[in-house]
Parts: structure tokens; sequence; C-alpha cells
């Protein structure tokens, strides 16, 4: 079902791979992000964005605009509103009200370091600059036309993957799911909105970067961000039972200490590692069936969503 | 300068107007809002958003989408997606760690009514969905195929309305602002940013629903949008102090309380009515500027908007 083992990438390869794209998108988000916005608030956008993360979103968003020949302009653009998405959805997600997290990729959490009014600002602003990277304007964007209806799509597919039926509405089911038991489908959806929408939305907007891509791939894309994006949730739930804060970078265990249903609490860990193996499977041959030509980087970061460490 | 007085329309003319765009909102705004999201997040997103406020950004919307011949499609889209981000503003400002209100047009406000967590969600999810009205794909939208360029460069106004140069970054230098002394340009500018830029946004925005309008047009109604934005603002000001809480709906004298500077605090009451009503009168030559041969709507908005007594 997957590559040969002799085609497929090893971690050096999808390294090498990417170098230049993260140096890209950091270099884009310092670019773009927090500058001409009033002091503070700019510093906490910027706090929370630069510097950290493994930046998988942007990654799977370049990856798919690569396997459908797209354009790289649109693709930097989506990836970095993708990333913005999700770090503001981690701002709001660290405060009080919510986790009331203090420690973030082993730094203080932004409410900590800017107090929770800035924080709440931040992650507000960050979620209006996404769309406002998504749609320059030409005298702006310089050499960077996009064209306006690669534009719209992009703005509706990253809409949907954060909003009430997507990231949004599954951050609230988690929330109404704390100490009541959910069975493994509700568990499957409420994964499926909180963190599978953005990294499928992630997928989609890099296929939405090419003018052109026959249905048949497009709907093999969608079925590949699917399963990794259920797959790295599988793998989260794995993490925060083996892994210790120090590696995760954020404080481990907190899921079973606040008896929020995961994975393993469902599956156990021989189970929900088994499930991540599936989900992984079925991600491989979803890239089998789209018949596209260049699906390399995809396929080695499926293994990486589902191999990490943290 | 303004329209003579048997020509500008009464307040019964204007309610007469308003009231079929009106019922179009608020019926769009109940089929649109938190209708497919988990249930508790819904129910915060619709108590948040439905049967309540004055809709000043919607009607401005449609008023300078009549002004340019704008399709009435993209206006209600983009009226209903003012709204929500105006909603979702209030609802977090709202919160504990902002404002920390609990009475918003006579009811309790969302957090009390559905908990911070919810709040910070609903919320979210209005900012998303406002986006995701402004870019809808063909099938969904049925007769309703508001051009792609049209809708691109809706989410672009609404975008830097909403982000850390517009209504976010005024809200992060009103906090920043409390017990300092501003002088009048400083917070002319915050003003600019934390209202005015919505409520201008919504003028620009109902001026983008036509395909082509001539540049001096546009440049009219950005700087009717502006008057108004600000004569907004200082009228909150005066209201703050003239009126009482059951007449606002909200709680009157929370500015002077909580030692923020105000249009009244810096101009006296007085002054700050005679800056309202100058800045009534440039909202009033820009649209005598513009050419345009329907601007009565625009004409009476800028009336309400400051001889308004809540």
């Amino acid at each position: 079902m997957s590559a040969p083992a002799a085609l497929a990438w090893d971690a050096a390869r999808l390294a090498a791979w990417s170098e230049p794209h993260l140096a890209n998108v950091e270099a884009a988000l310092s670019r773009w992000v927090g500058v001409d916005a009033p002091v503070l608030l700019g510093d906490a956008m910027r706090y929370a964005v630069l510097d950290g993360g493994k930046r998988l979103r942007p990654l799977l968003v370049m990856a798919a605009s690569e396997a459908v020949g797209g354009r790289a302009d649109a693709a930097l653009r989506a990836a970095c509103a993708a990333e913005l998405i999700h770090a503001y959805s981690l701002v709001h997600d660290d405060l009080p009200c919510m986790d009331n997290d203090v420690l973030r990729r082993g730094k203080p959490t932004v409410h900590v370091k800017f107090g929770e009014a800035d924080a709440l600002l931040a992650g507000d602003a960050l979620q209006a600059l996404a769309f406002e990277l998504l749609t320059p304007d030409a005298e702006d964007a310089g050499d960077d036309e996009v064209p306006s209806a690669m534009q719209a799509l992009l703005c509706r597919l990253l809409a949907r993957a954060a909003g009430s039926q997507g990231m949004a509405g599954g951050q609230a089911i988690d929330l109404a799911s704390v100490g009541r038991a959910l069975d493994e489908p509700q568990l499957r959806e409420m994964h499926r909105m909180k963190t599978g929408a953005l990294l499928q939305g992630s997928v989609e907007m890099g296929a939405a970067c090419a003018a052109s891509v026959p249905a048949p791939a497009l709907a093999a894309m969608r079925d590949y961000g699917a399963a990794i994006g259920l797959a790295f949730q599988v793998v989260d739930d794995i993490l925060d039972v083996t892994a210790d804060s120090h590696t995760l970078g954020k404080t481990a265990g907190k899921d079973a200490a606040s008896d929020k249903p995961t994975y393993v609490s469902l599956l156990g860990l021989a189970g929900a590692r088994a499930q991540a193996q599936e989900l992984l499977g079925t991600a491989l041959a979803a890239l089998e069936r789209s018949a596209l030509p260049d699906t390399d980087a995809l396929r080695a970061l499926a293994h990486m969503v589902v191999d990490r460490d943290r």
C-alpha cells in the first residue's frame, strides 16, 4: 500500500525538503505578523507565532501545493494563514478560562507574559490577519498577484476549517466532554473538528493553489488530510501519557489529569498505536489513489505525524 | 453643505427604508448563525447575535451598496459579516479579563449566560463565520453567486477593519490607555481603529458590492465612513455621561468610573457635542462630493448616528 522502502524518504530527506520551506515561512511570518500593530499587541502576536512549533500545517500546505503544481506565492500565504489560525487557537486555549496552561513550547504562555486581555486580543487579531494574508491586493502584493478566485477559495477553506463546524466547534465539544464518557465515534468526531479540520484544511488549501486539479485527486487529498488529521490527535493522546513535559514543551499528562476522554483511555496504549498505524495506511493509500506525480513530501509528512516524539 | 431640510429624510422615512433591510438581515442571521454548530456553542453564538443591537453596520453596508447600485446578495452577506465581527468583539470585550461587564442590550452578557470558555469560543467562531459568509461557493449559494473577485475584496476589507490595524488594535490601545492622559490626536487614532475602522469598513464593503465605482466616489465614501465612524464614538462618550443604563441597555458611566480618556473628559460636554456636529458636516459633505445619485439613506444614517439617544 505504501511506497517501497527504497523509495520512501527518510527523516534526513524530509528535513532537507522542509528546510527551505520553513525558512520561507519563518521569514514571511516575521515580515507579516504584528509589524504595524500597536506595540504591546504586536509583541504578543509575534511572541505567539514566531520561533516556535513544528510548523506542520505550513509544511502540509507546501507539500500539497507541490503535489498539484500550485503557485508558490499563494502557498506561502496559505501556509502562514493556517499557522496563524493554529497559533491563535493555542493562545486562546491556554487562557485561564480554558486550559489554564502556563507552559507552551517550553516558554511561558502568552497570557502569562502579556496578560489575559492582550492575549485575548492577540488571538483575535491573528485570526483576522490570517484572512488578510489570503487577500493581498495587487498593489501591496507586488509580483505576488494571487488570482482573486484562488483568494476567495482559500478564505472559504480556512474559514470552514476554523469555525463552528471545524476547530472552534471541536473545542466546544471538547469542553463539554470533560468528565463524560464518549464512545469512539464521538471522540473521533470531536477530534475531526478540533484538530483534524485545520490539518485537512491545510492540505486542501495547498491543493487549492493550483488553478485546476482533477476532482478525484482533490478527493484523495481530502481523504489524506482527514486520515493524518485524526492520526495526529491519536499520537497526541499517546504522547500525553508516554512523553515528559520537557520533550513535549508543554505540560504532559494533563488530559488524564483533567479526566478528558482520549484514544488511550478508550483503546488502551496498544490499541491507540494500532489505530495510528491504520490511519497512516489510509493516508498513504489515498496518496496512491490521487495519481499525482509528486507526493513524496506528503508521504513523508504522514510518517512524521505518526512517528514523532513531540 | 447638507441637503435642504425639505429633501432630507426624517426618522420615519429612515425607519421605512430600514425596515425591510433589517428584516432581511435578521432572517439571514437566523439562517446562518450557529445552526450547524455543536449545541452549546451554537446557542451562545445565536444569543450573541440575534435579536439585539441597532444593526448600524448592516444598515451602512446596505445603504452604501444602494448608493453604488451594488448586488443585493453580496450586500446581505457583507452586512451580516460586519455584524458578526461587531458581535464577536462585544462578547470578548465583555469578558472578565477585559471590561468584565454583565449587562449588554439589557440582557446578561454571553459569558454570564454560557460561561467564559464558551463565550470565548463563540466569539472566535463568529469571526470565522464572518469570512465564511463572504465566500459562498456556487453550490451552497444557489442563485447567490457573488463573483469571486468581489468575495476576495470583501474579505480583504473586513480583515483589515477587524485586525491589529483596525478594531483589535484599537482595543489594545484602549486597554493600554486606562488611567493615562491621551491628547486629542491620540484619542482620535484609538477610536479610528477601535470603532471607526469597522464602521468605515462597513461603508467600504457596501461600496464594494458593485463591480465598478468611480475612484472619486469610492474615496468620498471612505471619507464619509471615517467621519461617521468617529462621530459614533464621540456620541458614545457623550451618552456614557448623559444617558442612564436602562436607556443604553448597558452600564452607563463606566468609562468615567474606569478612568478612561473620552471625548467628554478631553473636550467637555459642549465641546464633544460640537465635535459630533462638525463630523456630521464632514460626512454630509463627503456624500455631496461622491456625486452618487442615491445617498439619502447614508445621509439619514449619519444624522441618526449623531442624534441617537442610545
